[in-house]
């Protein structure tokens, strides 16, 4: 990443602390009737004064085309590159209801599914269970045994679960059950990298058990994807020598900071509480870099409500007050990708992105908006660099070569 | 470099003559009071006008937020990846005061220090030395045997000098002697790349007997740093198919230019008798290609002299009619790096690039500045593209495939 440059060998301690405010969903895209998009709907007198006095620029999250899922949007603002460093969907399933992960468990996303007397596939969902019908399974089949030991079960929503098998194996990964479409029978998992033939078996005599277990219930078997252990990521603060803290309300986000190496902090459940935790974290002083998660843009953006969504920004610019208001050396407004309301989902369109610090004296940006910031002095980068532009703004970065 | 694309099978001879003019620290930041860049606050009438009949664009010299030291920077602008090629600390303090370095010549970067009694060292720099005592020391240990034969040693200023191990072998390196902080014994050197024993060996046998012969002086031993061979580069005059010429007032540029396979001119010892050597090898008609290269810019940013930036910006916009009125068909102004008067040194910012030919036709940018030439045809684009940019305006690259 970063053109290969090591950055542990030029990153320096120092007094400078950065804020790494990510906006989720923070992208949009113009509304049809009024050719604006949300950022531009929106009223952030607050975030306009920012890109006033910084420097500004777009992320394009992965490639131009691609749409970023939330971790590879997150990790590549951490700083990782996010094709190689790819995090599982079962173990970002288990970050998202807040299971604790070590770095040998194995996670996979499960379903509940309908078999037929010959075991083919009938519905993948269990004809879409009720939560309480889901919880109940989950429950039936939590800490079943498997030849690795027993097997952790939680319940998620509706036919969806999350399966863990402690001790897998660091880097363990093994292939799906899941056939992708009925008619079809489940498909024995195989080991997918070295020293997972543990976890292929587990997960084969769970997926057994679990259809022995389920005879005469709402659902006759499980269908699991996305099984392995948590990506190996280097040390975010070896690798900037920071001493990082992570304030997110949701469990998904803390979950990804965790596997970086950042302490997570206590945060509460909502953006208020995350403000307040930045707060006691600021007078504290045990940490020079804080990663600050705001989640209602992206959420709005999913439901497709643009108007909910520009409601979302605008409440994201009344707290720049109070984070500026704490003096950090350097201020970071990003996005881990976009979530325009008119796609209703993510998107690969590009991400405004700011950095405010001494050394900045803004770009003649009228407004902080996508098309404002096209021609900002950053341009139009990877995330994989907001971590180094951030560094050099806050002068912790020694120069490269003499 | 260039995303794979071999240059030297697109690389063709002719008749067309490029100039590479190398503002060194071109690259500014907006003055506080005025939110004008030096750039923007010079009077440069001759390069606005550059600007407005060329194609321009800026350069991320190494990767965004990532501060280039002198050689990534030119070693970029001459076509190489800087990451992959990188210059030693003691070659580049070498080549800094003029010494030629043969392939297999190693040269360390060298600090007289203070030790106690018991070999810690007291003090890195030996209280920083006079130049006077510094020169007499080096003279002193000049020509001292090693197991790999005499080692030359240069004093370059205070408590800094050279050592060169000739004939250590091309592509040896050894580490670093000096520990880095006062209070620890001087580390031995060990090999760092195959073929390196020998060097290795004689770094650790010149420090003892140094530390013999300098008992009772003003500094009692030596720490040796960024020991290394020059790094082997591709020939430049091979990739391009260009007799290159290398016209630099300063030692180091030179070396570098050498490095690459380029012809380096006698050039004098400032940026007047750079223009009078080039007239010469212009009315000569030996080279095609002209790496140029202008210092005072880099030198004021240094100081953080931002009215010193501005006329030494100034300066330069009164050679351009000078260089234009010799016919280059490619007139290329481009900078190593930004060494903005704010930073008072080198920093990571995008640096203004143009490019003159009979293909271009301006851009429409209204001044030759970092923000005006943000929307320029060229792009943002890596400092290993300006060969490529300059050859194609030039009409000496074929196309690409069929």
């Amino acid at each position: 990443m970063n053109a290969g440059v090591d950055v542990a060998d030029l990153a320096r301690p120092g007094g400078a602390r950065i804020v790494l405010l990510v906006a989720d969903g923070l992208g949009g895209y113009p509304h049809p009737d009024t050719g604006l998009s949300e950022l531009e709907a929106a009223a952030t007198p607050n975030l306009d004064a920012l890109a006033a006095e910084g420097a500004c620029g777009l992320t394009v999250p992965v490639a131009p085309g691609i749409t970023p899922g939330s971790g590879p949007g997150h990790l590549a603002l951490f700083g990782y590159d996010p094709v190689a460093h790819q995090v599982g969907r079962g173990v970002m399933e288990a970050l998202g209801i807040g299971l604790g992960l070590a770095a040998d468990d194995a996670a996979a996303r499960g379903n509940f599914c309908s078999l037929d007397g010959s075991g083919a596939v009938v519905d993948r969902r269990a004809g879409r269970l009720s939560d309480a019908a889901g919880a109940g399974l989950a429950s039936l089949l939590d800490g079943m045994e498997s030849p690795a030991g027993p097997v952790l079960v939680r319940h998620v929503r509706g036919h969806r679960f999350v399966a863990v098998f402690p001790g897998a194996g660091t880097g363990a990964e093994a292939s799906d059950t899941d056939p992708g479409e009925a008619g079809l029978a489940p498909l024995p998992s195989r080991p997918l990298a070295g020293g997972s033939d543990g976890l292929a078996g587990a997960v084969n005599a769970f997926a057994d058990r679990a259809a022995r277990a389920l005879a005469g219930r709402e659902a006759h078997g499980v269908l699991l994807r996305g099984i392995s252990a948590p990506t190996r990521l280097p040390s975010f603060p070896d690798r900037y020598r920071l001493r990082p803290a992570a304030i997110a309300a949701y469990p998904m986000y803390r979950g990804l900071a965790q596997m970086a190496g950042m302490e997570v902090l206590d945060a509460g459940g909502d953006f208020e509480s995350e403000l307040a935790a930045l707060d006691r974290a600021f007078a504290a002083g045990g940490h020079d870099f804080f990663f600050l998660h705001y989640k209602p843009a992206d959420a709005a953006g999913e439901d497709g409500d643009f108007d909910a969504k520009v409601a979302a920004l605008e409440e994201l610019d009344a707290s720049i007050p109070r984070v500026l208001g704490l003096g950090p050396d350097v201020l970071v407004v990003a996005g881990d990708h976009a979530t325009p309301a008119v796609v209703a989902g993510h998107s690969w369109h590009p991400v405004p992105l700011v950095v405010r610090s001494r050394l900045t004296r803004g770009d003649g940006a009228p407004a902080f908006s996508e098309r404002a910031f096209r021609t900002g002095s950053l341009g139009t980068v990877s995330p994989t660099s907001v971590m180094t532009l951030a560094m050099a703004h806050a002068g912790r970065l020694a120069k490269f070569g003499p």
